[in-house]
């Protein structure tokens, strides 16, 4: 217990726009078991990935905002769209650490890819920024990428039609032209993982889909162990999930992407817009 | 000139959550081709039909706000949902006249089914509020009425989708069953008519797609002449449109629903939530 910080009883914050990011607090769970969690999902606000910068930007600011009030240790932002147009300027903000998912998948994709010739697929909103791309660039130059948005993704994950036929016809219109031209694939949108089996058939078994969750959950570790902020406790850690509307639904819906029961959630009341 | 009240050279307003209500517009322009008008987009709460009650409810109360600092004469809201949750509030707090699409909508199935079988197609939101069943019933209780929520139709439409084959799988999901059980259908959503193609295939081409749009405009002008607020003036009329969020894409999309270019477009400012 040398060097402990007080401040390492205090929970991790993670916010999304909706339920996506809970793909990563899994493997928050997984590997930080003893972290006190809040989440907040941002469902008012559903989709981000069709909004402009500016909006996602106040949302995210606002989130922030909310989970600094819950005093958390930590804040991770696993929502693509919401790393797009406010990582940099939260942490320029923030006292605390801030974990993205932008810089932890990139670095599996250029592990990952062999050729050299790598997907980016994300919403309109994140592809349209040009951060992944660029950061990807900079690191290695001789890089070819392809980045496609495919907003429809989002909205057939939302209503459970990830193993529906329309979801292949949609993935072969988004992707097939990108079959035999790539050898890796980053999800850069935390909905996408439901639907690997559609993009695995659509890009061909041989493409490696990357997903970040797990990476950044190891990021989390570290920067915690490094600042002498994991949690020492023995007890039950304490899961706290709030969503900016329509509750009921979060619990529901939500239980598909943690993969286990969601127990306590609140309403986060909106101010009067 | 008689009787002409001073009012009468005020705009109309209209508000929707997106670009739906601009199909609406559209025909109020045809039958008041010498009204004022101002259309606000609430792009930055799109869509309104996976919303909770209470936030629709206060995206309304919002949007109609804003439209009366533009000292409007007449609220027409063409958006299904948003009347779902706040056409009755709206009427008993505000002092002008409130034309939804609920009662032209159903006026109009009424009068084009023969069989007495009839289905409302919505958003999740519309068609879990119950509002369109009870009130048709209390007018025909012996109808028979398959109300149906189409969750994706709204996204496959605002992505361009709605003439691909995955549009007709998800029509097939959402609808199919409906074929040869009713000959009438109201499309309880101002984007459905852009999926009147692959609905009339899907439900059988004998079914009639009603769309209240029309009838929501011969409403309006009802209202107008009767209150003595028909616009008398012989100049061109003024379109301004407000997006509160991405002004830029409503009016590039905004375009395929209003069937005319969209010249006036401004950001709606949203306050800091």
């Amino acid at each position: 217990m040398n060097n402990l910080n007080n401040d390492a009883y205090r929970p991790i914050g993670l916010f999304d726009s909706g339920f996506g990011g809970l793909t990563v607090m899994r493997e928050v769970v997984r590997l930080l078991p003893q972290e006190n969690l809040v989440y907040l999902g941002d469902t008012a606000h559903l989709p981000y990935g069709n909004k402009s910068p500016e909006a996602v930007l106040r949302f995210a600011l606002n989130n922030a905002d909310f989970l600094l009030r819950k005093k958390i240790k930590l804040l991770m932002i696993p929502c693509h769209t919401a790393c797009s147009h406010a990582l940099d300027i939260l942490r320029e903000k923030l006292s605390i650490p801030v974990i993205g998912v932008i810089q932890p998948g990139l670095e599996l994709l250029a592990q990952e890819t062999r050729s050299g010739k790598v997907a980016i697929l994300g919403t309109a909103s994140t592809i349209r920024s040009g951060l992944y791309q660029s950061l990807l660039l900079r690191a290695h130059p001789t890089m070819e990428i392809h980045a496609v948005s495919c907003p429809l993704f989002v909205p057939l994950i939302e209503e459970g039609f990830y193993d529906h036929p329309a979801a292949s016809l949609i993935a072969e219109s988004y992707l097939g032209h990108l079959r035999g031209k790539i050898d890796a694939a980053l999800l850069a949108c935390t909905h996408y993982p439901l639907l690997k089996n559609v993009l695995q058939q659509t890009l061909s078994p041989a493409v490696k889909l990357i997903e970040p969750a797990e990476n950044c959950a190891l990021q989390a570790r570290e920067t915690l162990s490094k600042n002498f902020l994991l949690n020492p406790q023995k007890e039950k850690p304490a899961y706290e999930f709030y969503a900016s509307d329509d509750p009921e639904k979060f619990r529901q819906f939500g239980k598909i992407f943690f993969g286990s029961a969601i127990e306590k959630i609140e309403l986060k009341k909106n101010k009067k817009m």
